[in-house]
């Protein structure tokens, strides 16, 4: 039998490991022999999601090994985000909610990108076209996915589609979704034993924008003010991965999960696009307090590239 | 209310065209202000299907006016097949049926391409999932789409979705599949009153294959001799685009509908991967017998890929 190996992408966030994990499960379930994989460190908030619903982490890949005949990307689309052989591996299926951007693949797949604001949303739903009833713990990890990607249902990228699925979910889980969620949240944002280099690394994204490489890294807290006690090792860090990967921009948001604030630390020499798109300007530690923002792909990625592509 | 414009691939074929039909009074049905477009000349083929159903052919257009919010893109993806202007404006969904490349957008969309034969397909079974009956008329367009693109059920890329399609929208349209499919395709092949600027550019498809610029004309005929009558003035026109594209390769491919071969003539520095591709030897005309190839998409694009990125 052909053997699948699915996974999201790099610096892995609660969608992507439990959108792997179920996606994997249900399609088993269809009778495709398919592995979850991952590739990166799970997140203190997807490992409290995996510890309350006793579901295993998927496997570390570094790279797609040569007995796996098909590759399911889920919650990514972009090579640059994906495994370092993206390019030599046969891409049958995408599941996601992103843009599409440098992706391709030689022969026609299944692609399937909804504008909505988790992936999870979207198995849910492929759930019920396949007649398939979602189990306990896999209810558990598509909620938190939601409760993750949303911010506990109060990002702008949160849809009604979203809502109905997390509502829906958290009766099959047999959770309270604003108790769990707010506990699970909570877990992702205590950064008490993250070092400056995990900051800048734990849940970072590279995009291309026009001709520019642009990496945008976003951590949630109960008080940004925490984080930036150690701004200077935090700007030493981005500094270092800047001239290693020759970025134009590294963006630093730090949300305030409670507040659905960001404050934003920018630098490189596109630094100066932050204050056009945002229409604020940095103070003297290169940093800016963007009000109501929380989504990076909303409204972060959209807003800088339109800046980078004029 | 939002103003969307659907469209298909320049140089429609009937997929192309009754799709950005039938989806545009789909979208209608389902309160959208949808307008279908057409990026070029209707066929031979494509004319006979609207004629024995009715339907008007859409507007052409040569590019998206700034009046318009929305664009869908039916039956293609790539953007160097798309309206000129297509890097300028809101695409906000994709229903295809072919690889991914060479597409991008700013923000999350609906994109959604199955590996089936043709972009018919998925949306009658859109129909479904929304609820909508098809018309006779739609029925007739979706039908004559399914036959255009696998050739009456018969090439490679028809799959069981299709043929089941092929089937059920026979039933509502009133035709007997085999009887219209037949007239239908006759009508395509007739090629008495096509110039060789005509045969060259009717169904051409321009893609990127590693760092070549590769174009793939395709004609159906009932006897491809005849079209080879008119060889050096066939060939006078290729040398032109090729020129004036900085074409590495193009492959003009007379498709004999009843036999389903393919008689090829390679054009261009690359021609020797067609020969490597396909495993043939072109002839001092610079031709060559595909035997049982039928479909570009499956059978011609992606062995050229493998040859051009080897």
């Amino acid at each position: 039998m052909d053997k699948t190996l699915i996974f999201g992408h790099k610096s892995p966030d609660t969608d992507t490991i439990c959108s792997a994990l179920v996606y994997a499960d249900l399609k088993n379930k269809m009778g495709v022999e398919a592995h979850p994989a991952r590739l990166g460190e799970i997140n203190g908030e997807t490992q409290f999601a995996l510890n309350y619903f006793g579901v295993e982490a998927p496997a570390f890949i570094e790279k797609v090994d040569d007995d796996v005949d098909n590759v399911i990307l889920v919650d990514h689309n972009e090579f640059q985000q994906s495994v370092d052989n993206i390019a030599d591996v046969r891409i049958t299926e995408v599941i996601d909610h992103h843009r599409v951007s440098n992706f391709e693949t030689k022969e026609p797949l299944y692609f399937r990108a909804e504008p909505v604001g988790c992936t999870a949303t979207i198995l849910n739903k492929m759930h019920k076209e396949n007649g398939v009833i979602v189990s306990k713990e896999n209810a558990g990890l598509l909620l938190s996915a939601i409760i993750s990607d949303s911010l506990l249902l109060k990002s702008p990228t949160c849809t009604q589609s979203d809502r109905e699925a997390a509502y829906e979910l958290a009766e099959i889980a047999g959770v309270d979704l604003e108790t769990y969620g707010l506990e699970m949240l909570k877990a992702g944002a205590d950064l008490s034993d993250k070092s400056a280099f995990d900051l800048v690394t734990m849940d970072a994204k590279e995009f291309t924008m026009g001709d520019a490489k642009v990496q945008i890294a976003q951590v949630n807290a109960v008080d940004t003010s925490q984080i930036y006690e150690s701004q200077d090792a935090i700007e030493k860090e981005m500094e270092q991965i800047i001239s290693d990967k020759g970025l134009e921009l590294f963006l630093f948001v730090a949300t305030d999960i409670l507040e659905n604030d960001s404050d934003v630390l920018a630098l490189g020499n596109a630094k100066g696009n932050v204050e056009k798109a945002f229409d604020v300007t940095l103070d003297n530690q290169n940093r800016a307090l963007l009000k109501g923002v929380v989504s990076r792909k909303k409204q972060i990625v959209t807003n800088l590239t339109e800046e980078f592509t004029k």
